[in-house]
């Protein structure tokens, strides 16, 4: 079995044990992925880049994950080809020629 | 070679070909985290809970995973480990007994 | 009339010219600020302090604002009275001995 | 003295007993407001539109408007005039007759 159908797997049978499918409409997936976003970034809040605990770090970015991994299912999406899709489309709005070195958006390159 | 490792060597490749590893300190990309969490959330804004058009979510999706595996790698942290490892600390705090069927928070069950 | 109270005026002015009450149901409201937020997050992302552009800023701080004075008047609260009684309920939580200088966190305090 | 003015009087009296201005930079203020707003949503999160514990959203709105304000401040941003020059661009963004009623995005009209 693949890595994310494990982590999927796990999370379906945390959630079913729980009865929990009732809230996990996708709205509140997207919700959940950002008030678990919020935490994280509070994280390096008032902090210089690298100054944010990193067994904090850690949890939050399980959940931030945890909610990604449950929307994705709900749509039936497979991570790795919707990263590597997202990636091609960025490459297409950030030829290396215009934006190498430097990090303005698209629309302004 | 894993997923994720797939993953995040193409996360890679696209950063350091435009040699925006410069950018891409831990807290920079929660913020970005932050941002397309945002951009993800803006496509259920004023809906019902199924009305959100899949395509662009699976474009604002991959971008949230995008930098949640850029994070990931900056603290050398394994995805399925620390999702694994999140779901069992949320299982003492979310007992089955106590929590089938509600979803309130572990601090008011 | 009071200066939130003639922001607030417009605000319901320009949503009811366009019949959109029925979109502005709370939750909608918090989400909508979430959405705000991250966009104005967006201006400092891969930037120092201070180097967003101010009109920018300008747009979606008023964004947030827009929301956050709807979401208030849904509740009817005040939001001087708001603030005021969290700069009390602040002072508690961070005594100036123990907070003087420092960002912890209350409970890290 | 204006109900903003007296507002923002009170929230830098508040820092400046703690010395905190040396951590309110732009960037932090507008993380900040994020990690405030995903506070105010997770009151929302796994809810119908009206389910939320009002005297929370009281003070997690508080939160959200008072770095709002802070953020006002650092720019020297007046929030009446940004807030009503906002509804103007969003009259010629989102016209009476075409935005009626729905809730589409200006861009989708």
């Amino acid at each position: 079995m693949k890595e994310s159908e494990e982590i999927i797997q796990a999370l379906l049978k945390f959630r079913d044990e729980r009865d929990w499918e009732q809230f996990h409409n996708p709205k509140d997936l997207a919700l959940a992925i950002n008030v678990e976003a919020g935490e994280l970034l509070e994280l390096f809040l008032w902090k210089n880049h690298n100054e944010a605990n990193r067994d904090k770090i850690k949890e939050e970015l399980a959940d931030v994950f945890s909610y990604a991994f449950l929307l994705a299912e709900k749509y039936n999406l497979n991570v790795k080809d919707i990263v590597l899709e997202k990636i091609k489309i960025n490459g297409e709005k950030y030829p290396v020629d215009k934006s190498k070195g430097n990090a303005k958006k698209y629309n302004e390159l």
